[in-house]
């Protein structure tokens, strides 16, 4: 099985477009590397690839990426898109997709609806555009010699899809709003978390198999936008939960023994930043930080 | 009056991802330049910028654009957008212009409906961005030191909101689905109009007053597509008029006497290919082609 990442980012990228933290300034100054939005690509052959979640910088990450470039005059080498939520950073880049190219779009449901309910996604033509839901914990193949079993983790819907109530931030919800892959290739297998707001013990347990794990590492602390004084929003606002801290990803996780990636880093996240106390943390603890072009083979 | 062309391709970009024609291959292969699409900036004191259309690829578009970064952490010089129809080229990049930034989005009550309808929009926070509608042939302020009135040119509805009725390409209509901005700085005129399906003699006589006119090159010919192989659509179909013929836009706007400038032009348009006879044509007819990057004082 091959990966790339195609984009490391989460919601916004790095820089984002209104932000001048310390993070997206560096890297506008070109001091650290920037990041395009939440993004993989994976393939059991180098040939047929499968996009998990599309994000609203896809235009750019195909074209920085040959393996998906066309192959002829309008033969992409992209299968399937399968989409863990409908999030904006997951599901903008549908709306690239367009122009008359055949895949599949698998999401639940649920995120099936979201989509549905927003007419302008009528850009994908139905007639080359099979929307295909996921059957939580059952396996489908969107290739062949991949098999894919989606998961419910703890999460919660888009912000964009809150009710009025959605005032103050609600327990994780466990339900087709915010899915887990479990991706299986010949010899190997991938779980991809993109979000997650809250590692239960199931999780741990559930999560032993894996060859790789990539990760939601959207914050350090569930306060870093507060820390970085760029917003009041919580990681745990945002169905995001903590790389740090002990009930934090990384002390959850700290059992495993497989290769672990976070993913679906946010701007403000210190982490980002070459010797950051937090990045040799996570080091120490095992843990990599994923990067736009990352290429991994299992 | 100072202008940047963010993008000057049209939906899909150069290169545009599924697409393997001569133009697409050469753009990947870096023998022509590439474009990201429809989006031009404007300034009365290159301090607070308006928007003309919000493109898919609006991200990697103010990165690339100095003037454009945010000011302190959070303070983006980016005051206000104005979309002249609801094509996805035009209006995917409202999604990007999330996280908390305010401005105001400018369009007539057709678009705004449309964006309306579709709850994904619903990540630009009511309380920081202003809906402002447009009254088509009144003129308002986007920012002090600019008069923009808007005014109907001859269009369609975008793809996604055609009815099942819409088989056959229908006679352009004149409404507020597809406008013209007419944009007064204190010393000159621009007329911008990236998309536009005839030249009646109405809006001949009306560019007139024009000092500078961005004009819609999304295809040479009616059948660009079919010529590149690349599709059966025509220009009639997407509502952009061709710029050869005799009712094309070079000779019917031949009149004009101000700097022209062809924008929005299409990855299959012959003219993006140097050398290219078309493009010699439309040189010695006294037209440019915009590209991405390019700055015009007047």
């Amino acid at each position: 099985m091959y990966i790339k990442i195609l984009g490391a980012g989460a919601g916004g990228g790095l820089p984002q477009w209104n932000c001048g933290c310390r993070n997206c300034t560096a890297a506008r100054q070109g001091q650290i590397a920037p990041m395009t939005q939440s993004c993989v690509a994976v393939s059991p052959d180098k040939r047929n690839w499968v996009l998990l979640n599309a994000s609203p910088d896809i235009r750019t990450q195909l074209q920085a990426t040959p393996a998906l470039h066309p192959i002829g005059l309008r033969d992409s080498p992209l299968r399937a898109v399968i989409v863990t939520n409908g999030d904006v950073d997951h599901i903008a880049g549908l709306l690239t997709l367009r122009e008359k190219s055949p895949f599949t779009l698998f999401a639940t449901s649920a995120t099936h609806q979201t989509i549905a309910a927003n007419t302008v996604f009528g850009v994908l033509d139905p007639a080359l555009v099979t929307r295909q839901p996921i059957t939580l914990d059952t396996a489908f193949a969107p290739l062949p010699g991949l098999s894919v079993t989606a998961y419910a983790v703890p999460g919660k819907v888009p912000l964009y899809a809150e009710d009025a109530s959605y005032d103050h931030p609600r327990p994780p919800q466990l339900g087709e709003e915010t899915i887990a892959l479990r991706i299986a290739g010949e010899k190997s297998v991938l779980h991809y978390i993109p979000g997650c707001a809250a590692v239960p013990d199931w999780l741990c347990d559930r999560l032993r198999e894996a060859d790789l794990l990539l990760f939601d590492g959207t914050v350090w602390a569930d306060d870093d936008m507060q820390t970085s004084r760029t917003g009041q929003k919580t990681g745990a606002r945002m169905g995001h939960m903590a790389m740090s801290g002990p009930q934090g990803s990384v002390a959850r996780l700290s059992l495993l023994t497989c290769r672990r990636v976070f993913t679906h880093i946010n701007n403000t996240n210190p982490v980002l930043m070459p010797g950051a106390p937090q990045r040799a943390e996570l080091r120490s603890a095992g843990w990599e930080l994923a990067h736009d072009g990352m290429e991994i083979a299992l």
